[in-house]
């Protein structure tokens, strides 16, 4: 999916959501779990009843590759299920990869190729060369790490760096880039706003300004809202741009709302909540 | 396994041999695509020729999780049969994983309870909660990216940061730390050189005395001997402990020797041509 069709889906949907499929055979409805594949019957219901509200689904590998074969295979099910009954909804395969070319390479061609999804989460921390194989793939796209929304975000990504030629000298007073910063601007090299996002948690508030300052116009994937505390008023506020440029993943806030038979019928309610939060935002910058 | 169960097992087979098992149908042997499961039977019959030449196994999940189902099935065989028939070596699962606290538990509970592997690679960038989920493992390891091999590891790894305490100031006479100095000081707080070990490419040749400086008596896995043009020789130097402290990758240089009916023989011999050079390293530090 190019960027105008991810776009036009927002208008169309009056909905920039991402709905977080971490699915967890120990927190799925009891009654699901006497289903032949559980985890696609739960993704599936919770796809039916959420589609209306939502533009994306995010896939996090870590939940399927805990159940082997079987979670892999649920995981194949899942993604061909939306590609066949919601082929406009953006597939982000929350893999989080990256490694030398040759090994990222592969990872490409598996999740690009084999999978057919839409994008995959990447970490920057080796450089240009675990990236680019990511980014030779037409309407394929790479959401980079920038700004995490976990509490270790503060370890590194927050750290300030040396740099002589934008910074003022002396102790106390460096005012330098941080790494986060320079993940932005490096990363620009390589990609373009056409096959590169990034991921910044909403737990990050007002920092959706400096990032806007260096990517004014590449789409974010906003992971925190609900579970992990973030706004999304605060999100629109400094992160939106005329082309809305975000795509804000709820997943426990959602698919775990409720635990009963009702499960899917009140995930519906819960996307459909944030959905009208967003449509609101949207027309705050005329998105309508 | 603990350290000192590695120990023995390198004073024991007098090398500190790592074999990766980046298994590719596109390379290996075309007698070999005749098999059931082609990528097991490669990985069998490469572990049985070099196993008494190495320490470790290495198998990269790039190149499982390419071939879908099928890839994952071959990996948990390959894992079986190293626990089964060769209980001694120390297994790398090199995923190169790291996410948000749940999501890195999720990962935890996979690699070391489903498959039951020694050691995972993680990557950094997520900080302190993104690793410690893999810390609480009795005779578990994390090995956590610090200066890799590849070209990109210049981009971010390798960037002077502001450190105001330690270094001095003034355009063009600081010194602070660099990034993977950072990781390397930063998460000896989360675990110990009972639990945590570092990447460090071969390519890297002199930082390896930087490194030591930092991490004295944590073991290194060290890839890019080989293939990717490091020296063993100067790994060696600047890299090994009184306890060896190394774990030497190659991969490529090996499993790919000869790519004819007699891969298996020559990859022994790859093998044994390595730890002949590294039974000579071990005897400098008096570890014969």
């Amino acid at each position: 999916m190019n960027k105008q069709e991810l776009i036009e889906q927002i208008r169309e949907k009056q909905s920039f959501l991402c709905v977080g499929l971490d699915t967890d055979l120990k927190k799925v409805p009891q009654h699901l779990l006497a289903e032949e594949d559980p985890i696609f019957a739960f993704n599936k219901a919770i796809i039916d009843a959420t589609a209306p509200y939502c533009v994306s689904y995010k896939p996090n590998l870590a939940f399927y590759e805990a159940f082997g074969v079987k979670g892999l295979m649920a995981f194949e099910k899942t993604i061909k299920y939306l590609k066949t009954n919601y082929p406009h909804h953006f597939i982000i395969a929350d893999a989080k990869r990256g490694d030398i070319g040759n090994t990222s390479a592969m990872y490409a061609r598996t999740f690009f190729e084999e999978y057919d999804v839409d994008s995959l989460t990447v970490a920057p921390y080796m450089g240009e060369d675990s990236v680019t194989p990511f980014l030779g793939y037409e309407g394929k796209w790479v959401i980079l790490l920038a700004l995490t929304s976990n509490k270790g975000s503060q370890d590194f990504q927050l750290t300030p760096l040396h740099t002589p030629l934008a910074g003022r000298w002396g102790p106390g007073v460096f005012e330098g880039e941080r790494l986060f910063e320079k993940v932005l601007k490096t990363s620009q090299q390589w990609g373009t706003d056409e096959n590169m996002m990034y991921v910044v948690g909403a737990t990050q508030g007002k920092m959706f300004k400096d990032i806007r300052d260096i990517v004014p116009n590449h789409f974010l994937l906003v992971p925190g809202v609900g579970a992990q505390g973030g706004s999304l008023a605060e999100v629109c506020k400094y992160g939106m741009t005329k082309d809305c440029g975000l795509l804000v993943n709820s997943s426990r806030g959602i698919i775990y709302a409720s635990q009963g038979e009702d499960f899917a019928k009140v995930a519906a309610e819960k996307a459909r909540e944030l959905q009208q939060e967003m449509a609101a935002e949207l027309e705050k910058v005329g998105l309508c």
